[in-house]
């Protein structure tokens, strides 16, 4: 049985293990004020070319999005999404636990434009009854998306300029930001990131650490007191030095984007794969995610030995999965997966 | 330079390491639905001979304290504490950022007692105007306490009858829980505190695990959707296995009881090091924090090679501080802290 | 310069002045703990025929929605609502600021169905990763709705029988009920409102009283601690005779139902005055809330004299507005009305 | 019977029910949008000498102070406040609802000092972990206290300045502002309130308004949209109009001073008739509210005729009790007060 369900299933990169392993008995001081942590925020920002950015180090993606979040907006503004992000559907309301309504786009590709961002802002103060609605005050996107898309440079500066333009911070969740930077057609560097951006984060868990995400405020303002939000909403990790430790390891030698390089390879390989075999699919992926649509009969004997993930109902006799392939998956395992579909096809000729 | 500043100084207890390494490469699901968080509960369920009870796993303290209190309270209902606990003091009003007031009693040696709680209940309940007034609705303490003591069995027992009486749940925050249950005057099994509390959580982050906690719900109502508040308030974590992996470990051959005994060991050392060189005690523990009043000249001179926390100060020539032991701190350790000290003393007198 | 712009363009009912105008030096209890409270609620209740239904007077709609969500939502859960819902659009995000995500509903015409709200609770518990959603917790729904459109007795029913298949309470916000339930189509009776329903609100502001709601908790779980709740949102009013008094008045005689009879003349008297001269209307709407679409041109020429409400954009050259009758609207203001947009259209057909 | 209970038991003082009557069928616009609201802040604004302050009208205290401070803080931060403060025990835990902590300060007479504030802020700041605990962002007082008791000019300067120093703003709770500002001591102008504050609020549903009290934000960076906010809390009045009509009347020929002397007239007969037949007080209040102690015996006999409100027991045969005089107390009635005790008195020598 191999999982091809998620980015998560594995542990870490090895070099992460052995610098946990090397490091254990070390004694440093708690809540990421440790070496490490300074060390691997030094790494991150010398790739950024920002130094006024700040870099804060968290163990998950659904507390970092709400610890940002919530540390921006005052009590009558929302946040803009498109409506398949990951906080207006996966959060269980995280969000909204915080006292903020998340304010949807429709999205057909995981992403939103900078005109929809803008036709959304202005609609909002064109209403004479403005006062008695949510406030736009924020802008989230995720690059890669929840979909396996990404952003170009064009669309990213634009959403920057429609920002700050109305004075909204602009924020990217990169739970897999590698798999964004290093896709194909991708044009953005981490330092573009930086740059058009207020605050991102670049995901650990899902790109090769054990667990961890770092979060980067470029703007300077949105880094006040943010501390103590994180604590409060049980962000600060007490042992940093192991986030720290672990994000110094990823961008030392470059290892992230290497990463990011693997886990497109065998998605291409994936999605190639189905291709080849006449497949179609629910979205046109960039990254780690694919999403083949599968015949019921034919998934429920690939399930037998490759798992992946139900993504959407397409009709009677078919279904949209999702494969995700990790820092761990090997090209093996993807040569497997087609053999064994083109077993069960040949089988199925043969009867 | 050695620190004695906290119990979660290093990374964790080496059995816990080998444990991680050896499954680094394996698959599992995400979100806790795993095998060894499935073996780590019945482990840990078996000990408390408890079987209606689950088991949730967090990554750390702040956010078990606060999702656990989030998820029982109504919203007119604060949760009662001493003035001295963590959740009081040292979580930046996570308990009220979840829209709950702290309702405090003080506290002398951070414990409370059902007689105070009761007094707390009963002024409201007796109030003509109760209802303009935040209702108690959940009674919160610390085995041990912030301050190193420890509940008795019957002090539980009292506190879980008064729990009982109003219909309010009764929670303990288990940070460090091993060291109380193994403490020289300890009368409390891991059964009883799954007999006679609705939840309590035992601590791993400062007992000898990499980072975790593992909550237990003893209170069948109040099991009732509490992943989905796990996942809001960004506590569901996403490799949960990790979690389980380390429990497991720690339950396997009663290793958590192992680490709380050498954590207390190391401590009594500390206190009868002071104490046989004539320091007095800010408080009278009985667990691995220690809080000897030392001269500031000479804890200055201490600092260059032990660091320890500071804590209160007690005159204008004294302070406070905290000598705290974990998992990895040796009797060799506390050996030349002595030796340091009274080769300082000695000098002070050849001067 | 006439207003036909909202419903609380006035002040109240001369019979609710008279009676503040008696009573004003009479000395009450504060906080609704007065006789004219029993009194009123004891009116209301036994229009309703429960006698197990609680009465509880706020002084404004928003208060009233926001404290009877927030007090029966536990954190992770959200209330289903047409995306034309008050609390979705018009309350500047009252109930996520109380934590909870309004899970909408696409409306054409401000109702939502049974099947339609079934089918929301179904795609939640089907999904496998329901926990990492918004569990629907409650139904919101508006009699009439935000487009003057009402609600039977039939669809009433059905959406009570789906409530009480999932556990979620129905709860109908009733800001002008008085004219849902004098509308020509409707069969509904303020009985039939206590039994298909967990709890709503009859409305006074727009209803003809000074200020004022009366929401009515039929479902008696949800009646448990409610006043901390309200006091809690600042929902709970010190003069509550105020409130009492007003809501006795109403329901005495029937004056209540006979001025949400009032209403509904003069708004049909609008409908037919447009209808008559061939304008057609953005919504078919049957109670004090009429949405005529008009010219931009001839708009502008109305709104010297008669002011009415925005709507929405239709084209380039027309706009849909809101004509909203009060308590105080009388038949010869509306002729007014229909005299000057005759002389209007005279006038040009003469130019 | 008569009720010394509160200050709201009557309706509301006869010019202000004039002026509803007056201009009950007049047509305005809604949400406080209309002339009268406009004329009753520039009335307000010409006698606080604050061109640049603006005015906010609510119906009710609770409202006012959990919006403003709502407002006010980022979600670290907490509001400082005496004990004593309405905050802090009677409002149901408002401001925890909004997220944020009440941090005390203990205070006997009502009143907190510029030092105790000071202290509190330093110490934050002083701990090494203040990441880890709730930042002050703001200070609430009451003028006059919960027990009676009044600001002078230079304690309110002085903890301006401490305010100011620490940049978190000074917010007055003015429920009885009236009476404050018209007390014996007294040295506060209105004008005062606007110069050393950053926000207040002028108190009517307590002075002789039928409801609603004044919040004037000073500080122009807190006025930034402040409606949406009073529209999310609930706190956005439909029927704004009778808010400025009613504090129009209020404030054109100083009727709000003149009812405040009145009160305080009647309770200093209240205060020099317990004190002139021996009684001690539980407090010295300066205003409206007084607080003889006595036997309980006679007590019981003196509530059989006249009501006042249990504040706190003194011994097993001794309580302190509350006696609130209002705008319509008479002079006539306290006289009666007396006669009655005076009478209980003789009778008891008698037997």
């Amino acid at each position: 049985m191999y999982f091809f369900i998620n980015d998560y299933s594995e542990g870490c990169h090895p070099k992460i293990l052995k610098a946990l392993t090397e490091t254990n008995e070390e004694q440093t001081v708690g809540y990421g004020c440790d070496e490490y942590c300074a060390e691997a925020a030094d790494l991150i920002l010398k790739e950024l070319d920002a130094p006024q950015s700040k870099v804060y180090f968290f163990s998950g993606g659904t507390q970092t999005n709400l610890t940002m979040i919530a540390s921006v907006l005052r009590p009558h503004q929302g946040v803009i999404a498109a409506d398949t992000g990951h906080i207006n559907v996966h959060e269980s309301g995280a969000i909204e636990a915080c006292g903020h309504k998340v304010l949807t786009i429709e999205s057909a590709n995981g992403k939103i434009t900078a005109e929809q961002a803008e036709a959304l802002i202005r609609a909002h103060y064109d209403d004479p009854t403005a006062e008695h609605m949510v406030q736009p005050g924020m802008i989230y996107i995720s690059n890669p998306t929840e979909l396996g898309t990404i952003y170009s440079k064009k669309e990213l500066q634009a959403l920057k300029l429609t920002a700050q333009k109305y004075s909204v911070p602009l924020y990217v969740d990169g739970a897999r930001l590698g798999t964004a930077l290093t896709a194909d057609n991708n044009d953005l560097s981490l330092a573009d990131m930086a740059r058009y951006t207020d605050a991102f984060y670049i995901g650990g868990t899902k790109m090769g650490a054990l667990f961890g995400e770092a979060l980067i405020i470029n703007n300077q303002d949105l880094q006040k007191d943010f501390r103590y939000i994180q604590k409060q909403k049980g962000g600060l990790f007490a042992k940093g030095r192991l986030l720290g430790l672990q994000f110094k390891t990823l961008f030392k030698d470059k290892l992230y984007f290497e990463i990011g390089r693997t886990m497109n390879e065998t998605a291409k390989m994936i999605r190639k794969g189905f291709s080849d075999r006449g497949f179609s699919f629910f979205m046109k992926s960039e990254t780690n995610q694919s999403f083949p649509i599968i015949e019921n009969s034919l998934l429920a004997k690939i399930e037998k030995e490759f798992k992946c993930e139900f993504w959407a109902k397409i009709s009677e006799n078919q279904t949209a999965v999702r494969f995700c392939t990790s820092w761990a998956t090997t090209k093996e395992a993807v040569k497997k997966l087609f053999e064994y579909v083109d077993e069960i096809n040949s089988n199925a000729i043969k009867r």
